[in-house]
């Protein structure tokens, strides 16, 4: 997983230095803290890209701020998704200089600066769906891209969407969000060229089933080439992005 | 259901040329024949305004065949739908006349010429959904409709559909037969102001769930006004634009 | 989409008195209002025949509010859905002269009143399925049409259908609201020739699965050419009246 | 389950005629034959009034034909169930005087006429919903009691089923067999006080879901005290009535 | 529907003591009471032997309140269902003298004694499913029938249920009364000869699926002639034990 | 059921110190108390090797006590689980000397010291997983077992786990809790040899489907002789461990 | 995976018999070979004590036989399961002495028999799930333990499995097959206090939904402390019981 | 779409060179050739860059054979999926020099060289999902990429993964294609940095769910910034591939 790591530590054992019991451990020791109740991983920034972000949901407004200190102590930037109005307010009182986003639901606190990224296109089919666009845009942030959000362009009313065409064709990267039928994400890989990500969200109510509709009228986009996430996962759809933008050249 | 012939009835009584056992009894008589079988509907067509369809889907041909002479024998139109090629020979032999449309797996006989209809458009997605776009077409033609057939024409692309704009805005029924996700039935009605009738295919695989998906798709169009028929349900896409098309009156 | 619009900009191209990449722009400028969270679309009035609505679920009562102000500063009614009674109360402060359904969930404002349309038959099949019904009934009115409410005929007591059924016979349109089996599509359709519309409602409990059960039993009805609406979608269905309205000449 | 030999054996004991030992062996001693791969229970007919049926479906032809000796041989009525063309072939060969119903693939032998019971009226929807009917009709004649058919009433002609009023109203029991939506069991039910026993059917497409949907519509039954049995079950509906009918005195 | 009535007013057409007009006016009058909001159907205990219920949820306290007054004002007895012991408090301040089982969530009010009925054993797989069987004692009790409560009696723990062996074999009909797997159905039904009827309840966690386990585990029950009514049903199924129990004579 | 104890009723019959009648009611007689709504089985411990644990989601908080209290006063050891903080107030005040472990949501109180047993290692996948784990920790200290926490070691860093290798690979049964896709349960079962149970979470959000997805996850893992237990189920999980251990030896 | 072999490597280098470089490609290198499309892993029977299974569904007769020569090359034992008895002919002319089972659709061939294991209760509740239960039975049978084959012991005729009690008593294991309602599991795992295994079969119509009802009924089990496996999954079922059998004693 | 087209028309118009009423018409026309039956989009591959490859499921064989002839007429690749070698024997005598992959079922014949392009890593779980790996492969290589292909390489095995890891961290992009439960995206992304694409497939039994459970599975990955095409997809794959790969700049 290391390999400069275990070289070194070859590198010990055959110089003496290190007994091969020790080496054997050592081997085995990997980089993580142990909380009691959550392990927080500060090296997976280095791994893969991205922090440690915290998925509040189903956890306590204490067991939120006490990770949250972790990762800052670790020196990592911080991102809270899925975070209610009332626990921010508990870790506001516990970490300072923490800023919320009350439409996605997250918490940021950059301590590191990321390196300049990309623009990505953030499109939403309807109203409804903003606040899992505001996760990605939170996030993308984070990761050192810059959302271009255009809202509210459903199918629909589809002269709406050629107003952005220009944009469609020019981003690194497309995000769509859409509910109800999904049906965004077919028009608008039906003209981009570059990568689109799909992710459905559970708006609407009776057969949209939380969502499973849009995923699966994603799924089954007539549109070549499109992936998609998981149901109302902003987070992993800027993930998957910045994923895609690590390896694309910046534009002059 | 009859009101006129209830009076009459009631009259003969009144006029002591009917005991009260005998109107009672006429009161229940109902104008259907026993086949042993099916009990075959003739007067439907007087009272709705199509003709007894035959769903020839587990009938044997020999059923088919049987129930087909006898709406034919009553001077109904015959219109048989799901018919298999192998059925259609069995029904060829017993019935003289009656012309086979492959695609649509639907065989008719017009004994008595329907008054002349409207024109309806006939929009599908992609190539898979023109079998389910077939028995819609000869379901019209019964009724004395003419189908205009527009095919493959889906979102992907959705500059073809661009071409078809005028007639789009100019059918008074419109019909969208689309499987995958179903969203070309947002997008036509996103454009047009008449009643557009969504069918969602069986055609897809995996998460299309054997058409549940452009169902609920097209049940969660973001576009107002717009209503469907079960999965595959040509004819009853057909019966639907009949009901809307019996009130409007023919353009000039 | 607007057709003389286009014409216009191209004359005043040949006309010299507008350059070419002003030509362009104009070309995509469509007529939209972007208040930064939905872009309301005025003009939508004009190219389908109904007005904006607001579905109001997932909306804060402010950005309700909002909403309501534009679409009534730029001249068209409005109409709220699934409104609660405390969204209302912000939404009457904010904006004077609307009126609550309280069983519908329903506000409207009329500020220009519609052509004068048909009636329109609404049967429900139970009390449950009231709120339903009175939404598709309030947007009948915003659209000029007069709702006919026929509530609690269900078929356990098909009795009680009888004594309606003149009225059956003579609507241009009739909408069926009904949870639990759906059944009372069929009954209906069997009877109407005309274009018949169901609803499926979330009433029931158990294996009503919050009304897929009423809606896939009213997608598989017997009766033939009845169409369908998403579940508790009164609007939709309304609208979908209106669509086939449209087109039928007023009874003298 | 068997008080009086219980009591026997006590009294065995007690009388010094049987070991300790020996009792409880015999206590534990239940009557049933092994046949190697099915243990055929022989006093199943004396327990709870009706003969041993044997579903065939996923039986081999072999497998089939010798459990149908074995309940012959032990002097029961056989009634066979799901049985194929191919497989009744080869059990006529086995077994003389066995008579096969091929719209019911069932078979049946008489050894032992069951004493008379009781008119069961068996309705059916459609034409298709009959192979099941038929299961039921024939399972009701080896219990003894006379089926009544009356098929293809579905509630789209709903004067079809008037005609059949005073049947109904007249049935100790009656089986309601239909797919689709399932309807009909609400309407017969509402018009009857006897018990109904609704039977869905796999019959129809798409939305049926392989008979969910009448099941799921039947389940929800606005008509009070109706009750279901699995999809497709004509044995299973036949066996309930005869639960039903036993304590049901016979009529003058 | 009313033989009897019919005939009168055939009479009365023929006596020239009505006119033909009248007469169908009358034919088409039939017998309920319109609230506005919930038409009471207070012949329903005349045709099919049960009082018009109140299945509470999904109505507001008054709403309630005012159908019970008309309940009882027609003389019928009350039940109702799913009442909140919020919505007792309202409806014991409009009607006097109603009795509410808190467990069941049923109130009653008896003004006109049924005649005496049957015991029926009502069986219940664990005490979650108490309240369940509460609703079908209550509703039994107000068909004029003794329900014999055996709560507990799950097969894990299958001696307890021996121990009610006899009157399992005794009792005219038994409702079962399950979640989790539903199994107790099948156990009861191998014992015993008389009608079992099953009650799926949503008790249970992750797999239960709402009740749909259950049920689905009682439809596929290996013991024949069982059947089954809607999850959580207790009313249900009290009303079909008393569609059987009206023909079965009383034990002297 | 307890062969000894019919062995002596049978030997008091043949010494004619019991009659006969008495003796069949003894042999129906066990052993259970009837609190009125819960049959609670005291000799349960004695035929399986575990108490009657209370599940307490949907009992009423005094129900909750007064099973706890029978329990007790029967000589048993306590295990509530499902337990709110708010019904443990209650539980607390009644019974005295009761421990609370707020994230699993159990309460114990031991009063007969189990014999010493094995050491069991509990896996979670995240932290989210950590009550369910929690309630199978609970429930294997009741049985005399040391349960082995190791909490957040998920397959997306699955180098956490390979620090726990050891582990894996001495412990006698290992328990996996996994939301999100389960996979945990495929890794480690890939290690290790000895029995591991998979229990998967509700963990997770949209296509989570409340636990369903891990549950088919794990039962579809490509790691031969995996077993699981129901959505969310640590108690269970806890239990069909020590059916496993009750016959391993104890290591020296 | 392996500490002797690292360890090895380790004093390779420490020894400066092997480079740095070398040491890391060795510590990668894993024991499988690579057949081109599959990838046998012939330590897995060191790791884990069962030999590499060839699971035949989906794969071609010949690539059936390639593989299993590769596992008998490397002194395997074979056993294929899903095979069919075409496939299995194939198979019979590239492997000589392979012995096939056809109602469990396994081959076996032993090379290198196991060392004698334990007996193993295989319980199925009806005929049909005997072919799930024989391919349990074989790979026992190969991993050196003794089916007790007992079948058709379903709990709609209890007092079948009453005759089997004491072998429930005294097994270490106990597999339960069965489809429909799966409630054998129950009643079994009631009364033994060793561990019982559930595997779910695809036994039934309608609503047995090719399994998922008695998977469901089972994995809500009334008794404590039962584990289930996936649906059909006879292989795994013996391979979990293989996991509990390796640390139990042979009895005396 | 075609900005610079449409600046040409608007010039040619301001010049006068074209009437205003020719220039609607050709700022409608939009390049496809309508074959009767599938209008072939030429220009995708300009606008998108990939050829209209050709899905051949449900289609006939000479349906497949037109379309392959009308696209390799027009100077296309030809790409054609899901062909089965009945159907490939038709196109290789109606177009010659077609390669097929049985094992893939895709048949390609490339008559314009793509330009080079990328290495993209393969990886597949076992051997089952290897067909739809070939379905990638041979799309990848008609895009101009280079697949490296790893098969069998699931998690149960885990150690086999690890010899693939240089490859791992080296592609950039990786595509997963698992069935089961779908637990190799997890821990691939767990390591990887790259674009990481899963592709569930439907092999597996039981509760797979034809490929839901991978699928879901998927979808719920703990590992961040993965995304899923439709189950089976890997033409969607490969195609979502070169999406990303069009802007990263070759390896030197």
């Amino acid at each position: 997983m290391d390999r400069d790591r275990i070289r070194e530590i070859l590198e010990e054992i055959r110089g003496g230095r290190l007994s091969i019991d020790s080496g054997l451990e050592r081997l085995r020791l990997l980089p993580f803290e142990d909380l009691g109740f959550a392990r927080v991983d500060h090296h997976r920034g280095l791994r893969q890209g991205w922090p440690e972000a915290i998925f509040c949901e189903g956890k306590s407004a204490d067991e939120t701020a006490s990770i949250a200190r972790s990762i800052l102590d670790a020196g990592s930037n911080l991102l809270a998704t899925r975070l209610s109005a009332e626990s921010f307010e508990v870790l506001a009182r516990a970490v300072e200089g923490v800023r919320y986003n009350p439409r996605g639901r997250t918490a940021v606190k950059i301590v590191n600066p990321p390196p300049e990224g990309h623009s990505v296109l953030l499109l939403t089919a309807g109203t409804s769906d903003i606040p899992v666009a505001e996760e990605a845009a939170e996030t993308l942030a984070v990761l050192g891209h810059a959302p271009v959000r255009v809202y509210d362009v459903g199918v629909a009313g589809i002269h709406r969407l050629w107003s952005e065409e220009k944009r469609i064709e020019e981003a690194p990267v497309i995000i769509v969000v859409a509910g109800m039928e999904g049906a965004l994400l077919s028009v608008v890989a039906g003209i981009a060229r570059v990568p689109v990500i799909g992710v459905p969200t559970s708006v609407g109510y009776g057969t949209a089933l939380g969502g499973l509709t849009p995923l699966f009228g994603m799924l089954n986009s007539c549109a070549s080439g499109t992936t998609v996430v998981n149901i109302d996962n902003g987070f992993g759809a800027a993930c998957a992005a910045h994923r895609i933008l690590q390896r694309i050249p910046r534009r002059a």
